[in-house]
């Protein structure tokens, strides 16, 4: 492990090796073995999504029998909790100039206004991580090459100022495939804490609470997991941000194995935070995005599901096509 | 009508009356009847979306036979046209700030990128207008009082710098609905010109090219027509930008006799812009949005359902909810 | 004095009249008498900037003696304070797109970055409010006419969401003058306390305590006072933006007779705030902005000036010349 | 040299080695020798500013007889050129929200507005270059660690997200200084033309024209030229940004040589772009930058100056001190 003095302790205690740090402040027990080519071709760019055919839609569609939707957005607002490693670092603005901006134009007399929309937008609020997102720094973190995303791309040779020439969320496809809930908390009967874990154990007794065995879980199935976290969101914003409960790296193993598309939760990590062993820092991120490209999705609202006990369900989201983006904001809903 | 010297020409030949102009500079025959309230109560925020029903739903989703999915949604990339009615008012502009923005964190050496977007990007490439994106000014425009939107609202109770306090996109929930596209160009074989005007006759007889009726079109259908101009997309921003083909007065009045949810098109308006009688700006938009509560979708891209033949299909939309704003970008698809 | 329902009490515990509230929610006995033409004529944009002259410059010039530089600017950068009536409305951001973001280009390989910036820049930090800043809404605020600038001008006339036609910053030219500042908080040896009023006996005191009576202030001159409130600037952010110490209302009256062109000071307001008597919100900016044309100038660093005991000097000044923008940040400096 | 085919061809006709191209693509004869450590040592950041001293102002200072101001500015708005080496990359916005933005408040009935900006200000209309903007790649483009700035710094050192950690807009202090302008355009009579080069023969030309001679420029004077390319500003943007005249690289030698703290244009470089010799991209800006700590200001407006025919003045500047930027809007002036 590399020397402490390296580092900076951050707000939520965090030791961080930076940018520019030695290359040995690293132990390369935690490190993943080489995980590409993918198996979808050295050429992939899609990931877990390659798991979606027109037989999945179908599967999906076929639990459609009442034409309810459940909204799985939380609204984009101006006080919305913004997640930041350094307090103050993400940003949403949204403005309308002008009172109203134009006209009146013709004898119709109309008169319009358009929003300006300013921030870290691709990964505030609910929203989706592309592959872009997150990298494993292989060696001296000042050398692009060493740097290295799903498939073994490098940073050198994909990213840039203006957005990612490969692995951009215009990647990601629509998405309409089978939703799978877990509720965590209602298992657990109370809200999970900063930093706990949820094991495979926890997973499969809150299923069972549901009425469902873990085979529920099929190839191509968006599963989500709901820790509780959420129910700061507006309420505590500064607890919100300052950590979470998430999936035990055994659980994360466990979600793999099911060869799921995308992974998503009421809070903005996919494993706790900060980690109980404090040598690791998102490795669930880093297993789904790098390793095996499973998409994530963070801060999404469950309480419509929960409140109509819907656990399996037709999932639906269009990610933005923002080219060359490291993710995006979106309308996630399920239908049953 | 106003005198001439009170107005500006602008580079669409387009004479605006500016805030701040006489209030007599105004023809009323050209101002619509009251509009308010409107059927759904003088409370109601959604327009036409309380056409969408459980039955809607399902009878969308019954349309799903083959699990194929169709994007309709174009890239957001900076290099995308962006309409504005004064060169360069309108911006896009997605960066990703270092390289990558932080870490690498912990002893698996994770790091990561965050993008930062900045524009008008609720009305600029693929969206769709929330009913706070326009208005009517029925008296001196400097009044707030006298400019009234969907239900009859006023700019001065509901309009404000930090989004519209009602009307605004978070009341757009999501779209699942039956969905018709009239190949306008199909029919004509021909890209529509600039200002050139679709008529009722048109849409009747592209329908019928199609094998369709007019009957096929049913109470809250989201309906599209194709008019050739999206090819111009990144092609010739500039012609794109100019003006747009579209349904003219009479095939708007059509439209919201049909009492469909939506209407979408391939270019930035849903009539002929500069309007054929320059007296008029954008009738449809007012009709639509103000009067009716109907929504309106702006440069999608038909190119994949047209290529597979499919007019009649399941429409998914989610926009996203952002608080007070007027529209959204997104992700249209469609289902068959 | 209106009805108390009909507004809202903020975090600042400021009774707030909305916009659209009730034109009688007034009491006309703190509006201001018609304060327009302007002593400077009916057409003035410029207000107390005319009393810079080349002689005036040469009274400024030669106070310089040492060929010393005073900055008085303070740093932007991302965890400064950011002053909002509502919290988290304001925005700073600045980011270096890309690890660097093009090139190399030619054999020489030259490589550089270009920063991305976004916010309320004109308002944050060190910075000079232009005269479009603020107005005086003299009837129904609805009413754009009836909101009332410099010299008269109504929102109507000027106001636009792409900035102001008149008034804006572009009419601040750069500024040459003597600068005056008034120790107050070396006078009374302590920072000053949230909403405590600065008298004119204080004024002459803190004067007197420097050697110096009031007759030092001369037309023209740009005249700051130093309240202590500046040492929380990333210190103690929170309280920083909970209120301020400044000027009474006859203070503001005396400054005003004093013939100044602007004032300065260390916090983002140029009075107490809140003010003791919960029926006034920010008098004096409303007296110098509106009524008299007089700038102002915030969230100054009078550290340099004040370590050096140096309390008359020439003050230099060049605000950005934004095209219709309400205020500017700049870096402003003393020599002697 | 590198094989053409790793390259991309530019609007501007010029070969680019981008970023992940093969570290061969380099002829060592166009790399500088090692430039570090800077005259004013290995820690030094400030660069030229070091020749800013007490003495120096007061010898601008001595020039200031008949206080007249010439502002040296261009309005900052919408509609200016913004360079950028592909289209539409650059972006200024200034919005105002609402109409006003908030109030009235307080029974005195204020009501204010703040404005929004957003864009590559640091780097758009009249600005200053700071040390951070241009790095030399002496290696492998995608190993941070070999490419140097100014002292040798290298990006994995200094560069972030955030912003640089060195060389930043902060470290420009604040500038009086004297000024020279060689009004080059005067002289020859004539706008000079994209590409066209200016040689020492040239600028000693001007001055003789002027009645000065080259002994005129002292250490730590801020050097001024005027190529007529600004007359472009807002009448042809585009071809504005399509190209400049400028120094030669011997006139830069000969620049560096008279130990000036900055060099300024009316056009966006200081040299000719495309460069005669298709090998060399802006090898002044890599000269003034990164091997001498001569910062470069940018689009500036001598008119005023030409007008009255004033060559020699004091010149003032006050960079914005944007923490890590890369450069900074800001007001220059003269005076005499």
């Amino acid at each position: 492990m590399c020397d402490i003095s390296s580092r900076l302790m951050t707000g939520l205690g965090v030791a961080i090796c930076f940018l520019g740090a030695q290359a040995d402040c690293a132990d390369d027990a935690y490190l993943p073995d080489k995980w590409w080519p993918s198996e979808w071709g050295q050429d992939d760019q899609r990931g877990a999504l390659n798991r979606l055919t027109p037989a999945k839609v179908l599967e999906a569609v076929a639990l459609i029998r009442k034409g309810a939707v459940y909204d799985m957005t939380r609204i984009y607002e101006e006080d919305m909790p913004l997640f930041d490693l350094t307090p103050g670092t993400r940003k949403f603005t949204m403005t309308v100039p002008g009172g109203p901006s134009w006209g009146p134009l013709g004898e119709n007399r109309l008169t319009w206004s358009e929003d300006f929309i300013s921030g870290h937008l691709s990964q505030d609020g609910t929203q989706i991580d592309s592959l872009a997102h997150m990298a494993t720094v292989l060696g001296d973190p000042g050398n692009l090459n060493e740097i290295r995303y799903y498939n073994g791309l490098t940073h050198a040779e994909i990213g840039g100022g203006r957005g990612f020439s490969k692995l951009g969320t215009e990647h990601i496809s629509p998405i309409v495939t089978r939703g799978i809930l877990i509720d965590v908390a209602g298992y657990k009967g109370r809200m999970l804490e900063r930093s706990e874990e949820i094991s495979v154990a926890d997973l499969r007794a809150a299923l069972n609470e549901q009425g469902m065995s873990e085979e529920a879980i099929r190839p191509g199935d968006a599963l989500f997991y709901h820790t509780g976290w959420g129910s700061l969101w507006k309420v505590d914003n500064a607890k919100f941000n300052s950590g979470t409960p998430g999936l035990s790296i055994e659980a994360g193993d466990w979600v793999v194995g099911k060869l799921v598309v995308l992974v998503g939760t009421d809070n903005w990590a996919v494993e706790a935070i900060p980690h109980p062993d404090p040598n690791w820092f998102a490795p669930n991120h880093q297993k789904f995005l790098v390793e095996n490209g499973i998409y994530i999705m963070e801060n999404l609202d469950f309480g419509a599901l929960i409140e109509a006990g819907v656990y399996e369900f037709a999932f639906v989201f269009g990610a933005l096509p923002l080219k060359g983006a490291t993710g995006s904001p979106g309308r996630p809903f399920a239908l049953n």
